[in-house]
């Protein structure tokens, strides 16, 4: 949600968009602006979340891969190598033509079994498994031993250049060991994907053939204490997008599925915050996300995002209308910034908003990236909030006596 | 810049100025206070640069000796030891007299040629080279191998008082060799330079003798990746005193020669402008250092304080009638406060401003250390700045995805 303003918008979005109730839970609440690492360190989303739920992500991060899979619904055991991987189209030569293959791809769950259960001439005893999600997209898992997720990512994120050689980042044994296994798999999965009969049937459909895998963001599942464990709470998890349903089970949330919680601009943020809103009984802690700012700010779209604001303030109302504050909290921020100038995460502060019993409310009325720097919560950092919400929910123990 | 109300002066220096330009810095930039080092650390000038070009002065401070001497102009390797050296006058049982030996000292030369590659009885391994930079002032500089900085100054800073005994300050053999050499050197060299015969023409002129040598800040070049290279960036400094040029040099900044720039409270702030306008293209990150403030400070001289900070505002001024904020970035500050009833550094965090493409600008619209305790920026650390800096530069790569 954060911005900045920049030459044809002396305004953020956020200063833009109508957001009566976003601005009455400034006039209720406590306001600030938050580092969601530090001050400097641009945050990817998958940090940044480790961070605002108070896990380091200096010492907790372990890659992208994990994440996504468990939050495509993919059983990821801790140890196990997972990345992302996208079908795509390549020439004789490893170029890449098409990063997604013409991106529907109906034929998705037979070409995965063609790759089910490879066995790699160097590592027989690693266990190579590939599931395919949705449209485009997969999920390659390792299991063995000796294995590492520091390598590098083959899929270059770009078109008409060659598929990348996979790299140790490290000087590990494990991480050379995964990195030649991950160059035999795009070896072996190109030939068994470029002989496949079913691209046939793409060609007569004018489709482009599925005969390569594009993997990026190896991962592990970090080993950490539960978010539910470390504070004794009944946490669940209302978001779209495979990656932050990823965090939350891996931070031991129950997810609920919401009918239009797409991940995407388009979401149902009406019915996210009436699922809340049914789950208030049953959980003390729900972490609801919305995806729909930042994708418009990755398209450098500014009203879009202003219209995804206006579309969470209609949440808020919601919420605003059927909590009882006294004994609920609503904090509401953002887990970067991403200007629409820059159309990518950067370092800024991002406004933050603690509302309800205990409160000690501020004299901010409007909910912004400007107003909230005066606000009483300060400039806080990320690693801060949870804990500064657990005290307000009487969940911390003293330290000392 | 940064100063603290006292009994006679209920205004800092910078609330007492006449500065329209930095005020207008203030209002189309963002604001905060900034501790250089953090809450209570009085910072030198030397670990306050550090920390505020994002060095962390706990991990990269090795000593002042060898800025000082890289800033006069010596050359200093690696591993090498520079210590800052006056030649002074001092009696038969080593008390000093006038610890700048009259402080013309016109024969300089020739006093260091006296001293030059001594052999030392207990190292003859080590190389000591001593060289006479200006006025009463050299460099000693040590080379060989174990060695160490972690030794203590002979030069009490104190006159009628003895010199003192050199002190390892741990307990490595390296900084006993070390210690044990200086004391050597400092027997010696009053040897040569007492019996030298151009004392004799010194007393002829009524001049103190030259007949020894006061050594402090022993030091050594930190291993650090300069900032060039951390950020991609072409860096210069612009500065006339020593210590600010020598960090500069470690950090890869290319020296610009400014005629007038003398690092004194009349040093020539609009050639500096000048030279910073001018050196824009050349550059894209310039480091304009202005010592006058701190020097009418250690004085107490107020009014003088009040003078320079005007002749910043003069220069601000220049700068703002010259460059294009939309794609360059105007940040002032200071290293460290040092209140004039104090006369010295205190930990008291200091006033600072960013303005320029990209800044979310608050409502603050005077530039003081009052008023920008509540800026947008909050309060900052000065390991915080370059990275806030190098956001908004776009040069910060992500961290996580």
């Amino acid at each position: 949600m954060g911005d900045r303003p920049c030459k044809d918008h002396p305004k953020t979005p956020l200063e833009t968009a109508y957001t009566p109730s976003l601005d009455q839970l400034a006039e209720k609440g406590i306001c600030g602006i938050m580092d969601p690492i530090r001050p400097g360190i641009r945050p990817g989303s998958d940090t940044a979340h480790l961070a605002l739920f108070g896990y380091d992500p200096f010492v907790y991060y372990k890659g992208r891969g994990a994440f996504e899979a468990l939050g495509a619904g993919i059983d990821i055991q801790p140890g196990e190598i997972a990345l992302r991987a996208n079908f795509a189209t390549i020439n004789s030569e490893n170029v890449i033509i098409d990063r997604r293959a013409g991106r529907t791809i109906p034929e998705g769950d037979q070409f995965a079994a063609l790759l089910h259960d490879l066995s790699l001439p160097s590592a027989p005893d690693v266990k190579v498994t590939f599931i395919h999600t949705v449209e485009h997209r997969g999920v390659l898992k390792l299991h063995g031993s000796n294995l590492s997720y520091k390598v590098s990512d083959m899929d270059p994120d770009l078109v008409n250049v060659k598929v990348q050689t996979c790299r140790p980042l490290d000087e590990s044994p494990q991480a050379q060991k995964t990195a030649k296994i991950l160059n035999e798999f795009f070896q072996l999965a190109t030939k068994i994907l470029s002989a496949s009969p079913l691209n046939d049937v793409r060609r007569q459909k004018k489709l482009p053939p599925v005969n390569s895998i594009l993997l990026r963001g190896a991962g592990i599942i970090p080993d950490l204490q539960s978010l539910s464990q470390k504070y004794s709470l009944r946490t669940c998890c209302i978001c779209g997008a495979p990656l932050y349903r990823g965090v939350a089970k891996v931070l031991g949330m129950t997810i609920i599925d919401v009918p239009g919680a797409t991940g995407t601009v388009n979401t149902n943020t009406i019915a996210k915050g009436q699922a809340a809103l049914q789950n208030l009984e049953s959980f003390n802690f729900i972490f609801l996300h919305i995806k729909g700012t930042d994708s418009a700010s990755h398209d450098g779209n500014y009203l879009q995002k202003v219209m995804v604001i206006e579309k969470i303030d209609a949440m808020v109302k919601l919420l605003l209308n059927n909590v009882e504050l006294d004994d609920t909290l609503i904090v509401l921020t953002a887990d970067h910034a991403d200007p629409i100038c820059v159309q990518d995460h950067t370092a800024d502060p991002v406004p933050v908003v603690i509302t309800g019993g205990g409160v000690l409310s501020d004299d901010i009325k409007i909910f912004s990236e400007r107003t909230c720097a005066n606000g009483g919560l300060g400039r806080i950092r990320g690693l801060d909030l949870i804990p500064i919400i657990m005290d307000l929910m009487n969940k911390i123990k003293k330290f000392g006596a």
